[in-house]
């Protein structure tokens, strides 16, 4: 079996490749066009799989690149992107494993495997983040949870988008008939489909909670300005009364009760405190505190 | 009839009932990955089952663990996690029950159907929870509150998950065809399936009814703030004229109106009571209180 | 023909029917124990269906009850739960109806046609509230509303899941093939199912009508706090300048412009009306009333 | 050819031609039962269709009535709604257009077409209304805006309800093998299918569109609500450096600082500007106005 | 091969290819009644197909115009809509490009090709203003913000629509069995279908996007309002002690403490600067600033 190892997809080499092994020119195509989607195609002689590795950026954006397998009888071809050192090292390290393996479906499936294993620590973090995001939507509903909310919610997007293609491969592996094929690697590629689909399912219970968590911003906000109405009015309720009375006496005008009395302020002042606590009193029985 | 009871998947036992029986390296391997889905496959010479038996945590919240039964002609094979001991409960009580049952296939059913059944408590709880929830969203729509829909949001969205699995395998079961389950058992199996739909109903029925729970929280928030808002616009409606008049008469200018009429006091303080009353009855006119 | 009518599913007389018809025993359990699916199974002989007629209980709710059918070539047995004075109505009625009627399958499509028309009733009270509902949410949106939507909401979730079951088993009926139901029934049966996917579709009109209600409660308490708000603004802004005015008049402080002329206070009242006159026709043309 | 055109559903005609064409009793019923559901059903020796013409009704809203067609290889039975003049008119216009047409699978794909196109109309004059309640929404979202949406969307709802059947119905025509029914009918019938998909198609995207409208509408309620504020708040900031220092000044306690200097005034005035002055930049500041 | 180019859906030519050809007369109306949905139609001896190109309107608003296109063993037919330059220009380049083309299934399948690419540009746009209207909505949430992202989702809305229907037509073309397209043009179809569903992948992408942003420009106005409503009640908290103190020295009442004294400024100017921040220290503590 031989494995050609291709790093740099516009070389002449996969070129070579394509006119040795009868490659259509479509699939060769479609590992110099990036951005293509997850997926498997039957060609003449071989298999063309396309899978999509993810890595996270520099700037803690999600991004996938593409991965192109061609597995035929005695050989498989991989095709990494030129600048992706995450594919190169995982590609070096399965080839390293399996430096004595003979077959080349064993090889294949190696790399599906390891491939959908490696969604798992993004997923990890991914859960990670949106536990914080729930605490911090309930305590502290900023603009900043906000906009983290929504990149998360872009990352669930396009990994979900990533997903239902490599289950729909992974469903297709399953069914597959073709010589190069040992069918007693059949059960493997049934495991493989089972990883995936929990991938997804994590997917699709990580975008509910995040909805859920967008829902409790929302309240929480709502909440925390009913909040400050009350106190803007408790506020109000404890000046206001001070403020008519005070008003009604400063006024010049003749005959205000009381004024001349030597105990005056004290009365005033008791009548400014009972209003005020009576007013107290009935927000505390609306339960407002 | 044999039944082996595993409760360390890691023992040796395994790897010897694996080799006697001829067992799958995969499904073996499964046994001591945790974390499994809901699923069923035939194997070799025999039928390979992971089901979800739920808990309730320390924590209060709901964990799902695994059990795996390997089901043959004449043996049955339970792997249960080592530090679960409602499933070690569960399966000591069966195999009370049927000590002398000499089928495979029927302690297999009877494995099966009390696990789905053991759902419902949990099921009961949660649903109890809801309708707590919707009273207190109405009533008292704290941020607890809030937290406390959301929690039971997760714990619905990871239930449902187990029980579309489970549901998929009871389906599966209704239509197997393997020389070690009698068909007279089918009318069980549709049976479970019964009981798993009704499950999955439920749980249906309840995360609808939660999405009504949060909607009537963000209503009932709303409407407070409004109530908040009203208050206080009252409140500014009974100070406001006194305070407006009572400015008038504080202002050391000549010519104020009946300044220094003896019965200046009771005039100004006419002439606030009637505005602040028909700013009031302005309101209620407007259907206010 | 014979029809057997049970009243108490505990009682001794469904043992000896299943023995002398040979009824399966998880049939009669599912007759013993409550809320079945709607549903229909095929067994020797015979054919098991339940059906989940609804009642409005005395707290106005909703509530679905059991009523299980066995219909074999010369005998029908019906299995009511034994409080539900409705059941017993209908069962009445058709008996009397159908007394000389010799076809078992002609018993059997009447009893399904006339429960699928007792739904009726309910959904058409139901229609009536949400429309209220509707009127209410934009005009007066209280809590009691929005206990009312909720409330309706559990009906019509919990009333959809039964038809659905119903149309499913409506569906099964059309395409059965059992020797004791004559073809010349089928489109009776087709016409059985016409009837239930209508009920489902009004159903599924009313949760979107209702959902529609909801959005309209929150934009109504919405609109109207801006309303509050606008008020409460528009009292500010009349009150201001005159209390911003008086309180510079109030000042212990010499030399204030005009104080001393004898038309003072009509200067100063000019003034004030003057401001609150700009502010009020701002806020006019920025569209506020 | 014969076509028997009939305006009273009750009329003993309909049983005279249910005698001599064999005509089914459910059937005949369906045609006296209002509110059935679009529909298409083999008889013996006839097609039975169920249509739904819609007119305008004179309260504005939306109303289906029911148009029944009996089909059979040398006659046309319509069975028309007693009081429905749009349906009337619709038949004699095509009575008149194909007096000669001696084919009876003509005449009832021409009934069929020129009533699928008949719903265009409406369809238009709902997206007239849906671009209108888009701008209302962003420009006075007043509690009719509100009213408008939900009878919108009440009217697009029931629309649905009508073209999903509908399109079965001109699925089901595509399918169809009865002897009269030429094979040269089909393309006409896959036209009519299309047609019926492309509504759907509209009042789908029409849905949409409206729930985009509700989202505008709360959307612009509390941006309206946060304007108000700000406006509120504004206010108070002009307002409360004079209020505080007047009222300062307005104290009877001695030694307030500059009182009795002859510039007083300038400089307390100056002091309330300058604080206002404060306020009002840091309010821009932070992008208030 | 003849490829017939027309450009006015009214010409005679089509008629008389029409006549030649003998294309079913709907084919040819469809070509002069616009606004068909994207399909693919088997005729007696060609295929007919509408595709949507889509341009962007001088009001920067999406269009889509209709391409018809006939083809047959030795013949292609495309009819554009007449005012439409960017179709005219596609046409046209491909005419160029493959004048010596013999078969006319490479040139149906260029067409087709290079139409589906032409959306590319208009998807990118989009996702362009997606990213726009996420920042601007957490930034600065206006009316015009709302206003372009219901104008964007009506955009995705249509254009999804058109996408679905390119979709289905790309699906049949792929298992489309005629005698005048050749079966090694299969892969090649194949590859017209991943771009189409790549292409409505990423539509549905940017709705759930957009559907985010809408969610965060109302989660963002909640939390300015709330900002505002803080602003407001930090500066009635200012001004109240002040307010209250100076209103109650200014009463016209004996007796009022400590006026008397030559201090007495300076203890009324503690009082309200000791009780103004006791309260600005609770407001803190609540984590208001």
């Amino acid at each position: 079996m031989e494995w050609h190892e291709i790093y740099d997809p516009a070389s002449a080499e996969l070129d070579q490749l394509a006119a040795r092994y009868g490659l259509h020119p479509l699939h060769v195509e479609d590992c110099r066009h990036r951005d293509q989607r997850a997926k498997i195609e039957e060609g003449q002689g071989y298999l063309f799989t396309v899978l999509k590795p993810v890595r996270v950026g520099e700037d803690g954006n999600f991004a996938a690149v593409d991965l192109d397998i061609f597995l035929g009888t005695d050989f498989v071809i991989t095709v990494a992107e030129t600048d992706c050192p995450e594919v190169r090292a995982l590609i070096g390290r399965i080839h390293q494993a399996m430096a004595n393996e003979a077959r080349s479906d064993r090889v294949y499936h190696r790399i599906v495997d390891e491939l959908v294993d490696s969604y798992l620590p993004l997923l990890d973090k991914l859960n990670e983040t949106i536990d914080q995001l729930e605490d911090q939507a309930l305590e502290s509903p900023t603009p900043d949870v906000l906009s983290t909310i929504f990149a998360t919610k872009r990352t669930l997007i396009f990994l979900r988008g990533v997903l239902v293609n490599t289950r729909d491969l992974a469903a297709h592996l399953q069914r597959i008939e073709v010589p190069w094929i040992s069918h007693e690697m059949m059960p493997f590629f049934r495991d493989v489909y089972d990883h995936v689909a929990r991938n997804l399912d994590m997917v699709e219970i990580m975008r509910d909670l995040l909805a859920g968590t967008l829902d409790v911003y929302l309240s929480s906000v709502a909440n925390r300005t009913n909040q400050v109405m009350k106190v803007l009015t408790v506020l109000g309720t404890i000046a206001l009364p001070a403020l008519v009375i005070s008003g009604f006496y400063g006024m010049n005008v003749k005959g205000l009760p009381a004024a001349e009395s030597p105990h005056g302020v004290m009365l005033v002042l008791g009548a400014m405190l009972v209003t005020t606590g009576v007013l107290l009193w009935v927000l505390k029985r609306l339960g407002w505190f």
